[in-house]
C-alpha cells in the first residue's frame, strides 16, 4: 500500500476555520487545477476541464435555441481598435498584454482581454441591410488580462476560459430584452446545472462595463461571505456600432446603427462550484457535471472476488445503458478504504460499495458524497436508486447554498449596520444614491462594494454613503 | 429584390481554370472565414465553424473511448522551457510570438505555437508510479506560429484552432502503438465525416517534428495537384521527459523515463472539405459536418401562400423529428430563385422546393447540391428519401476525391519522370535515400517535397535524387 500517498491525500485545512487556504488545498489534492510556471496562469485538469466541459453541452443548444451561432475571431487585436471607443479603451489598457517583436507591423497587437472591438470590425464588413438583423455569434474563447491584484486559481487568472456573445439589433428594444433573456439563461444554468443560487441585477455606474449603456450581473455568495460574480451581460448601446461604423440600411431605405449586446461566463464558475460545494474531506462535484456520477469499488475477498467483479461489471453497464456515467475502481494495488478516500476527495457523486456478503443478500450499498449517507439498495433496483438519488442531491445541494445566499442577505439602514453586517459576511442590500464617488467613500469604509441593484425594489430613505436621495437599493457585499 | 447582392454573390472564377483565386472567393462569399485586420490572421464565421465543431462532437467521444482526458494548459509558455529540447527549441524558434510589455517577468513569454513543453512540466508534477500510467490528455485550444511565408484561409493562419493530445507510457511499444491508432483515427474521422481520402505514412528525417524520434502523416491531394498535410502523430521518444525530469518508479522500484506522443488536427480540415468539395457555384458542404443539411424552399403564390407554407412546416418538423438538420427559408422579400443561389453558394446539401402544384401531386422536389439532380419524392417519403440521399451524397464525394487521388497518384523510376509528373500536378512515388540534402535537391530540380513513407512498399531500385542505394519508397509532390 502507498502509505505516503494516502497521507498526503487528506485535506489538511477546514472550510469553515481558513477558508482562503481550504479553497487552493482543495483545486490541487482534487486535481482539478495546478499551477502553472506563468505567474496568475493555470493548468486546467480533467476534473475541472470537464464540469467546463458540461457548460458548453448544456449552453450550445441554448445559443441554439436563441439563434446565436458558434464561431471564432482572432487571439490579436491591433492597438488602434481600442481606442477607437474611448471609455472602453480606458477601462481595459491596463490589462492588456501585448506582442512584442513583430517588426514588420505597424501597430502594437493585444492579446484580447475580450472581443467587442474586433467583432464589431467584422460586424461593420458583414451588415448591409435590416434583413440581416440580429445578428448573433458567440465565441468559446481564451481571453487574457494582466491581473495585477492577487490572482487565484479559477477567480482570477491571468488567462482564462469563456464564452462570450456579440449580437445586434435593429432597434434598442429587441438589443434591452436579450440583454435579460441571456441573463435569464444564466440563471437557469447555474442553478439547473451547478446547483448554485445567485442575485441579478443591474450594475452600478461606477461597475458598469467599460463602453456599455448598463450592464446586469449575477452574483453568488461564497461561503466565507464574498459576492462572486458569476455572469454579465451588457447593453452596449450604439457606442462600438459608431466608433466602427456599423450600419445597415433599414425599411426605411435610411441608414442606421444597430444596437449591440455582449455577455459571458467563464471558467470562474468552477471556482464557484469548488467554493460553494465542496467540504473538509475535498471536493463534491454537483451530479449534473460530475465527469463521473457513481463509482463502483467492489469489496474482493480471494475466494468471492470472481463473484463480486462479475456483479459490478454486470452493475456498470446497467447503469451506463442508463445514462448514468460509472467508473468501476477494479484496481487491485489500492484497498477499498484508499480507495473511498480518493474519490471523496474527488468528489464523485455517489459510490457503490459491493462485497461478498452484500452479494449474498442481493443488495449493494450507496454511498451519497455530501450527505455520507449509506443506502442500502437492491441490486435490482440500482439504476432507478441511483438517479433518485443523484436528482436529490442536486436538489439538496442547491437547496443548502440557497438557505446560506438566504440567510445572509440582509438589509441595512445606516452606515453602522452595514459596516457591522459586513464585518459579519453578509450581503447587505442598502438604499444608495447610485453616485460612483459615494461608492468609493462606502467601500473605504466598509470595505464592500456593490454588486447589483436588484430589479422590482423601491429604495427607501436616503443613501446611507452621503444621505442623498437614494436611487435604488443596491446589494452591497465584499467580493472576490 | 436586392439585384445588387445578387450580381456579387456568385463565384466569379473556375476552379479548374484558377484554383488559386477561387478558393478565397469562396471562402469569404460562401461566409466560411473572412480576413482579419491583422496580417495572417481569420475570422472563422459561423458557417465553417460549425464544421470544426462538428469534428469535436465526432473525435470527443473517440477520446473518451482511448481514455484520453480534456483538459486546458496555459497559451503562455517561459522561454527557457523552449531551450531545454535543443531539437525543438531550434525548430520553433522562428515562428514564436513573445509577449512585451510584462517586465515584471524574469523570462520571456511565448505564445505557445505548441504545447510539448508546458505539457512535459506538469507531467514531471503528476507522474509518481507506474499505476498513474498510462497518462492521456488532450486539449482543443488555439496557437500561434508567426509565419513568414504567404498565409492563406485555413490552410496556413498565425493562429489556428486545433486539438493536441499528449499521452505517456510505461514502454515504448504501447506508446509507438498508440502513434499508430491515433493516427488511424485520424484517417476514419476524415473518410467518414469529411468525405476525404488520403494516403499515410512516416515523415522523412527532414520533415519530422523537432524533437520526435518519427511522425506519422496523413496527406490529403488537393485538386491543383498539391498535397495538404492534414494531421500528425509524433513518437517523441524519451527526449521531452528527459530534459523536463518526468520520472516514474516502476513496478521495479527503480525511476524510469515515460515514451511520449502527441498528435494533432487543425481547423486546416476546413481548408482541405473546402478544396476538395467546392465548386464552381460555391461551397459543398459533405452531409456529416453541414450546419444545415436541408433547406426548405417553398415556392409561393398569393392564393396557395398559406397552404404550401403549413405544408413546408409539417415537413421540418418532421425531418427534424428524424434528426435531420433542416431550415425552412421562408423568407419573403427575396425570390426563390435568389434563395437558390444563396443556398448553393453556401453549399447546403439539399434543397427541398415545395410549390403548389407539387403539393397538388403530394409531392416535393428534392435537389442535390454536389450533382445537382432533381429528385421528386413523395411527401410521404421525404425523410427516408432525405437520408438516403445524404447517405449516397457523402458516399460519391468520398469516392469521387478518391478516384482523383488514385488517378493522380504516380511512380516515378528517374529525375526526368519526377519533374515530369509533379507538373503535371501528381502525387509520385519514387525510391528515396531518406536523406536530407538529397531531399533538398529534390526540391530545388522539382518544386516538390517529400510527404510520406507508405507502410508496407519496399524500395525498388536506387534513390533516384542521388542513385544511392534507396531506403524507402517515398511520395513526393508540391504541397500547401
Amino acid at each position: 500500500m502507498p502509505k505516503k500517498d494516502e497521507k498526503s491525500l487528506g485535506i489538511t485545512v477546514k472550510k469553515h476555520e481558513n477558508f482562503l487556504e481550504w479553497y487552493p488545498e482543495v483545486v490541487v489534492k482534487a486535481e482539478l487545477a495546478d499551477y502553472s510556471p506563468i505567474k496568475g496562469c493555470m493548468v486546467i485538469r480533467p476534473n475541472a476541464y470537464a464540469i467546463w466541459q458540461k457548460v458548453q453541452e448544456y449552453f450550445n443548444p441554448v445559443l441554439k435555441k436563441h439563434d446565436v451561432k458558434n464561431c471564432y475571431f482572432p487571439l490579436f487585436i491591433p492597438e488602434s481598435f481600442f481606442h477607437k471607443e474611448a471609455q472602453h479603451a480606458e477601462g481595459f489598457s491596463p490589462e492588456v498584454a501585448w506582442i512584442g517583436n513583430k517588426e514588420d507591423d505597424e501597430e502594437r497587437l493585444a492579446v484580447r482581454p475580450t472581443s467587442e472591438t474586433i467583432i464589431a470590425d467584422s460586424f461593420s464588413k458583414w451588415l448591409r441591410s435590416w434583413r440581416d438583423l440580429p445578428l448573433k455569434v458567440n465565441q468559446w474563447a481564451n481571453v487574457v488580462r494582466w491581473e495585477t491584484n492577487q490572482t487565484r486559481l479559477f477567480l482570477r487568472t491571468r488567462e482564462f476560459l469563456w464564452q462570450e456573445g456579440h449580437c445586434i439589433y435593429a432597434t434598442e428594444e429587441d438589443c434591452v430584452k436579450d440583454v435579460h433573456a441571456f441573463m435569464d439563461e444564466y440563471v437557469a444554468l447555474v442553478k439547473e446545472l451547478l446547483a448554485i443560487p445567485v442575485v441579478t441585477g443591474m450594475k452600478t455606474k461606477k461597475e458598469t462595463f467599460a463602453g456599455a449603456k448598463f450592464s446586469l450581473a449575477m452574483e453568488g455568495l461564497m461561503p466565507d461571505g464574498r459576492a462572486l460574480q458569476m455572469g454579465t451581460s451588457h447593453n452596449l448601446g450604439q457606442g462600438f456600432m459608431k466608433a466602427f461604423d456599423v450600419t445597415f440600411v433599414g425599411m426605411d431605405e435610411q441608414k442606421h446603427a444597430p444596437w449591440y449586446n455582449s455577455w459571458g461566463v467563464s471558467t470562474r464558475l468552477v471556482g464557484a462550484v469548488i467554493m460553494t460545494h465542496a467540504d473538509d474531506k475535498g471536493m463534491v462535484m454537483p451530479p449534473r457535471v460530475a465527469p463521473i456520477q457513481a463509482v463502483i469499488v467492489p469489496i474482493l475477498f480471494e475466494d468471492s472476488k470472481e463473484k463480486v467483479l462479475q456483479a459490478c461489471k454486470q452493475m456498470q453497464s446497467e447503469l451506463e445503458s442508463h445514462h448514468i456515467s460509472v467508473h468501476l475502481d477494479d484496481r487491485t494495488e489500492y484497498s477499498p478504504g484508499w480507495k473511498f478516500n480518493e474519490w471523496e476527495l474527488k468528489g464523485i457523486p455517489l459510490r457503490i460499495e459491493l462485497g461478498p456478503k452484500d452479494l449474498a443478500k442481493g443488495e449493494c450499498v450507496i454511498v451519497r458524497r455530501d450527505t455520507g449517507k449509506k443506502n442500502p439498495v437492491k441490486l435490482t433496483n440500482v439504476h432507478d436508486s441511483a438517479k433518485t438519488q443523484l436528482d436529490e442531491m442536486h436538489h439538496d445541494l442547491y437547496m443548502k447554498a440557497k438557505h446560506f445566499l438566504e440567510g445572509n442577505t440582509v438589509e441595512a439602514k445606516s452606515m453602522d449596520e452595514l459596516q457591522h453586517h459586513i464585518r459579519e459576511r453578509k450581503m447587505v442590500l442598502i438604499p444608495f444614491c447610485g453616485e460612483p464617488q459615494c461608492e468609493e467613500d462606502i467601500k473605504k469604509k466598509t470595505d464592500a462594494g456593490s454588486r447589483c441593484i436588484p430589479f422590482g425594489k423601491k429604495p427607501k430613505d436616503t443613501c446611507i454613503g452621503c444621505g442623498k436621495t437614494a436611487t435604488s437599493m443596491t446589494y452591497f457585499a465584499k467580493a472576490y
